[in-house]
């Protein structure tokens, strides 16, 4: 083959290989059981297998294995390992599969190790938002819409709308790994085959939730599984990115609402008034990143021709690239929260009266039985005089107001593993 | 205001308030309800109002409402409605509401209503390839992978694939659904309000699952649910723009596996043989209308500053535009399917014997305990001789393969209602 | 051909005719001067064809053309408008030509006068934002950098940078007019034709630079020629975008750096202290509308088969969409910046010590003849105690720096037309 | 500072800082001569720093040069290095300069650099596709419209569309080199300085075509420039998928239109009747590669405040990703467009007859004088009878089709450099 075309068709791919051959050694194990349990291995044939791909588990672990150019993949990786260290006995391991669902059955793997994963920190960072918002659910902050400052409001207000969004988060984590919780394997290069395998012995094997059924719908999958993954880390960063917005400005001198940890900032030697949030602007940019790779993982693949088409290889990078973004930065968002400490004082000093007009008329509604309409015009002509904050906060007592937080049922959620 | 200003930051917001409007009304019955609930309505006054917004709901579907641009919004227009028909009481039902969580309600009552009604037709849509699949399920036709012709197959393996997708869809239709199942109504601005409303009670009163809690957040994920919703829609559309882009193929000169309707094709007088399916090729591209719109969603919202922002006035217009095109899809994906007949012999006249090498292997083996590495080559150099393909197909019984399509399982989550 | 089908493949191309059919009707105009040059038509039948021309752009001014269902798009219109008014010479019009060249040349000219006007348009606001950046020239006004304060600057500084972006853009305008500046009119379905029809000879009575050459390529060069005007379109939102940006941040309690004429805001009687700029929102979130239509204008065409396919009249849509779009967001912008005053104190009482280090490291650096790296590292420890402001601003010297704004320079790009 | 929020905040720049460093090396040799002009260094001072310089250069070559965690960018590296070999004098070459313009200029003239040589190479590739097309402008082929059968035209003609598509890619990227080629060096952090610096000088000397004015400006341009880049190396990736798309379908076994070169095919050497055209298949999916790279450019930066911000450290990866697919992929296109020889019985043999249809319309036409309309109408009732397709071509005189390719015209613009 000419060696630049070879070059250019497998890209970048062997990288991202690397990170899927756990997945594929495991799909390999539970494919030879299978194998065995149909008569194409003997019990022993099977002990050599497993005996291998445990080794070769082990040399992976170890750096002790790369995917050459002559290899192309991480499957072709794997029945050469076995052909070397088990024999003959290593050529009958594509016995009944195809590259196509061998990479589906990886994918499927890594996709849902990794949202179950993620699920799992991102409500331990929600736990963090609860027990912030428990903490600061007595500093006075005000609240905003369209940036101008429209009523008072909470510190602890503000993070527990990020445990709420976090938790969230979790469940469609939850109900994109349920979505595609599928099995593959068995469906060969799209078409099926006359080797009596067993797809149910597999799906149990692998612990699928059923197999996944038409052999060429597990081709035309591709891409949208992918995206539907991807549309679920698009949100935790949806989550994140905004949070890092907001610190970013709260931390202006305008603002100045959050003293931040050292450890958090780029030292500016020369400006030490400066108190560069970098980590929270690269969080806020990669929410473009995971978009336009969740967009990437879409386009490739859409109205393609039903059946394996080869570009399905690009979908890899975008989507392993993006799981790392994710995971990473619930991690520093764990961080950045921990090291942020509101100031009450300047954070009261800049309150403006006008938050306090929509309460007055609130209260000619209640107290004096005004029509809300007529009240509110009335209130915009009243001065709301010395407000007593903590008494305005706690009559905002509607459920997830400032005065009810309503952070049990937060911690209710958070128990409900999914 | 200045009109150029006004104009420009109303937009087209009018048309789409429109269709929001029933969704509105619906949330003020419930709101009015529980107004009356805590003595801020008498049982008297809620009648007025309910009378008064069954009077606005049948006018509206008269054609008698119109959203002037003093009126802004559809917000606007039912209090309006109300003072003008109930008279002093319309002007407390704004109370404890604003309108920053009347939109988020109405929305999400809109986008439950649609995600419901979108699943089911996905659902027959799903039951009409399971029977096309039943129908055909004995026609021969060749399975492809990168276009090229890869394993014998059938018209009813191919038509199989699309159910299953449909089915996938509905299930993360039903997904999402329950995702944004959450009810913002009580939020106010996006920071509570002192009025002692109870959110449980309109929970309950518009079938919600649970309140959407914290108020701030009920802002902050405008444009996150409804770019999880986009998604689901999305899915549907890269099923169908597949599907639709397999068929312009199909119906090509050079393949000429089916016959279509005439009622379906653009009719071109002068070029009788042409069979411009223009439907299929709308079809296609909508898969890219949804997919920017999805971005428009998810774009215009982030990383804002946490709290109302008007431009989540801009995302109700690509989740409509998607919405119909989702549905309208649906239902000419059914009438195209209805419009095709196979035409066995012109695809069998295409079969190249090729495809029966990989069977071959299969059989040797099988028959001669070779291991596959090695039957795969001998494969290579064997002849098929004359193929018997009922037998073929019937040979591959693997689940989901050609000879074992599985539509049992297919017509079992048919009847699986979400 | 069954009604379903026909509305969804029509969509809503009718309403974007609509805005074509002008430039469709200036091109049948050059096309029946071409056919007349060829003698296919008669002195006296390009007569009748120019008054009916000239009759169908009266009545469409005049609101009295409407392009029905049976119609399905504007090129029929005129077909069979000219044959109701010119009778039997109306049937030749179609002679040499195509629906398929005759949208591309339609939607060329619309392409070509948009982006001429908005590059005047575009260069106006240019010239608006030279004149605050004079008037403001010595208003001290802290720079920013990761939203930090970082070096002083002035209003002037602030106004001048859009000014200079606004003049790119206007040069991408005209470099992208000139990049689509061919004629696609002659090339027929994609094939060319046997009638020998003059193509330079409508080339120059369009205006056009050259003919677009290849036939086939016409087809291809769909999508493409669109893409490339809607990053042209996106340029200037990106301009746009970030300053209204700026704006919403700036008119925020805390920065509260300009006061804005009550015109432009969203009056909240209730909270009199809010200048809610959701104009300003809008405007940064159409931003993402016209990202949004480019990726589909471009997506939708991409990697189809050579040749007319249907799905390019979905790119009329998001196309015309976002001139709009451009068109209102530059007048509003106009009148936006027309509505800012700045207010010095307030900017200045927000001015804090310490972004005045780097200029004294300069200071040593240039008195003392300090390398820049000990320089840098001594002025982190020194107080900047008083600064004369003026004298700082006037110090920054280098071109394009707050001290030495080349207004001139600006001025002078303002002079050269494209 | 945390090593975790370190490495998030670094991700993984400093691979992509490899690539800029060359370019940093250029604009900081004109930094320096342009100090020494102003006398910050002396003669001796500037000869020391240039042969550091150099010295850097050749080790960067040779793979002596590492960026380390501590280095950060490739910014500090070259600073530490100067100060390693030229000692003191090293700490001056920051003086007047930033890593904010330091990092603009580099980008800056990486993209200078990559735009001129992708123009070359489309060039190139485009006057192969005219060599192509000269050789085959005698063999008949289909054209398509809706992927059907539409009118006979060459496989020279289709050749020489994608000629023209590359003449005009060259063009626009020759258009978008002069429309960012000014020069952002000497506006430091992006409020200019009071060091004297001459940014005409460093212009000259880096070969720039002007200043880029406004310091604040230059920042700002971020994003918008680079989207203005890739737009370019998106326009060249819709010709190339195009193509790409085409010939996996043209060598499908239904089309059969071309032979293929075995050296470009994936060998499937159990289906010796399959064409992989993996290479094909990935150019095709790498279209979307640089769209959605052409995203993330734009939509990290849009609508940040005015100023530096971090997340445009995310733009480089995306940048540098779509130019090496473009430049591999025209590499590789020239390999494809070598690789394929027109079978032209095969494509005879598919040959509709009803592709002629037009043809007769416009004999009736031009013979017997006939209204189109009405010559359309009869033609579609008379058979095409036995065509000669040589003289059917030679019929089609019209500028650009298939008897009239104007190839002169295209290799006049092959020798119009840019």
């Amino acid at each position: 083959m000419n060696p630049v075309v070879e070059k250019y068709t497998a890209g970048s791919t062997a990288i991202f290989d690397m990170e899927v051959m756990p997945f594929d050694i495991e799909a390999s194990r539970a494919h030879a059981k299978g194998l065995a349990k149909i008569e194409i291995l003997t019990a022993d044939e099977l002990r050599q297998i497993q005996n291998s791909l445990d080794s070769l588990e082990k040399d992976l672990k170890a750096g002790k294995i790369k995917i050459t150019p002559e290899d192309e993949d991480c499957h072709t990786v794997i029945e050469n390992y076995l052909v070397e260290k088990a024999g003959e006995v290593g050529k009958k391991i594509h016995t009944g599969r195809s590259r196509n669902d061998q990479i589906a059955v990886a994918m499927r793997l890594y996709m849902k190790h990794h949202l179950r994963a993620i699920e799992t920190s991102a409500r331990a960072l929600a736990s963090d938002f609860v027990d912030a918002a428990e903490k600061q659910k007595d500093v006075p902050m005000s609240g905003y819409s369209h940036l101008q400052q429209a009523m008072l409001s909470t510190v602890g207000h503000y993070f527990a709308a990020y445990a709420e969004s976090l938790l969230d988060d979790a469940d469609l984590l939850a109900a994109v790994r349920k979505y595609i919780d599928k099995n593959p394997l068995g469906t060969a290069a799209g078409f099926g085959t006359s080797i009596p395998i067993d797809r149910e012995f597999t799906t149990k094997e692998l612990g699928f939730a059923a197999p996944q059924l038409n052999s060429l719908y597990v081709q035309n999958s591709r891409g949208k599984y992918e995206s539907a993954y991807l549309e679920a880390m698009a949100q935790v960063m949806l989550s994140l990115g905004r949070f890092a917005n907001d610190i970013v400005l709260f931390v202006s001198q305008e603002f100045d609402y959050f003293s931040v940890d050292e450890s958090l900032t780029q030292t500016s030697s020369i400006m030490p008034h400066k108190k560069n949030l970098d980590v929270c602007e690269i969080m806020r940019g990669n929410v473009s990143v995971v978009m336009g790779n969740q967009f990437i993982v879409k386009d490739v693949m859409r109205n393609l021709v039903s059946g394996y088409n080869r570009e399905g290889q690009l979908t890899k990078k975008p989507l392993m690239e993006s799981t790392h973004i994710v995971e990473d930065s619930i991690e520093v968002a764990a961080i950045v929260l921990g090291g942020l400490t509101p100031k009450p004082e300047s954070i009261r000093a800049k309150l403006n009266k006008g938050i306090f007009t929509a309460d007055i008329a609130n209260e000619l509604v209640q107290k004096e039985g005004m029509a809300f309409r007529d009240a509110y015009k009335k209130a915009a002509e009243m001065d709301a005089g010395d407000v007593d904050l903590a008494k305005n906060i706690a009559s905002k007592k509607s459920l997830g107001a400032p005065g009810n937080l309503g952070l049990d049922t937060l911690r209710a959620r958070l128990k409900n593993k999914s």
